[in-house]
């Protein structure tokens, strides 16, 4: 069992809105179509999620009970999964949607709750269930987002799975002269790359810190290193 | 709380592909709108679902593992949800998308498993949450449609409902002289209707025996007692 991460600045052209980066797309749904093991796909936002949660104020912790803010993030960022299902369609996986929004709600304290019953079904009768970050309805906030990451991180307890795989837009942590560390086992090891990586990832720190927490050995690389990680290699950084 | 469904054969053109009946449609949402009630809103899928379900020979009880039947379905239905939502944010409804695909899975006897926590959220942040007929993976049958009188039943009993209300093509459970029945408390009363309705709706008797199972009173109705109903009072047939 596999949790793959797309990152959203790999698929979408980060820097203008609403724009897919097509030839990266294609290329990931064609390393997704060689993948053998079972496999959950989680796609982040891009230039579809982002630039409307930040023009809502909406994060993780603070939310809106704004409709029309609510459905912009939701909206764009189920335009950019239509899209990613039309592109694994075509290349013959048999991949489904999973909504956050219709699944998932964070309480008081921003714990998110959220039943994966579909998952589980959807993996038991061999289609690929394909999340991305969205938005949820959260106490007293209206609903706040719920970042792939997130997800990832999530999915990847519950169906305790044996690899995860975050295809980022940097080949893996960069250590301080920006070469590629190839293990990470403790926050000290991440913090070698932190200042070299801020820049491209605004989080790899984050990343890393969440990625420490799993039972299963996480790998970071970019679009170079999917097809290798898909058939069991081990590109970029593996954080263990 | 009122769960109110929208049959699908009132907001739609039964009889032409993906056609919606647009001035039904803005009636219904016109009376939702002047609800006062916790409301969660059910639709059918009229000539949206009913055409590529058929198509595809998927039933609840008989699935497709062929994601494009899959998504056929769902993506009819979700084409459906997006013009009712759009109807009800142009009349200030804070209405939210809850697709069952993304929530439900159904067991290989059939049983829908349904976890509720993001309609439970929604309603407390005082959204509406609009559902749909869609399709839900299913032990050993792919995927297979879950129907919009399933999900009221289970919505009804869920939020412990105060009214459920059936939004139909005709007035109220008929008897042998077409005339609404005010009050049916068995399936012998039912059976009145059953000849009488039969080709108007389908399975009146089917919706009865599953209204006669809820705890709370069902009314059946059609767009013209849709508003009366929403204020509280009792048009068309009260099941219970």
């Amino acid at each position: 069992m596999i949790v793959l991460k797309l990152g959203g600045s790999v698929i979408t052209d980060k820097d203008r809105p609403e724009t897919l980066d097509a030839p990266a797309l294609d290329r990931a749904a064609d390393a997704v179509a060689g993948a053998s093991d079972d496999l959950v796909v989680v796609h982040g936002g891009g230039s579809f999620g982002h630039h409307h949660a930040a023009a809502w104020g909406v994060s993780v912790d603070s939310g809106t009970d704004d409709v029309e803010g609510a459905l912009a993030v939701h909206g764009a960022m189920t335009t950019l999964n239509r899209v990613v299902l039309a592109r694994l369609h075509d290349r013959g996986v048999s991949a489904l949607p999973v909504h956050s929004l219709s699944v998932g709600a964070r309480n008081t304290d921003g714990v998110l709750d959220l039943p994966l019953a579909a998952v589980d079904r959807m993996l038991a009768e061999s289609f690929v269930p394909v999340l991305h970050g969205d938005v949820a309805a959260t106490a007293g906030e209206g609903v706040t987002v719920v970042s792939g990451d997130e997800l990832v991180a999530r999915l990847a307890r519950h169906l305790d799975a044996d690899r995860v795989g975050l295809c980022s837009t940097v080949p893996g942590v960069l250590d301080g002269e920006n070469r590629v560390v190839d293990r990470v086992s403790s926050l000290d090891d991440a913090a070698l790359g932190e200042s070299a990586s801020t820049d491209v990832t605004g989080g790899m720190a984050g990343k890393v810190r969440t990625l420490l927490e799993l039972d299963a050995p996480a790998h970071i690389f970019d679009l170079d290193g999917l097809p290798a990680f898909l058939v069991g290699e081990t590109p970029g950084t593996v954080v263990d």
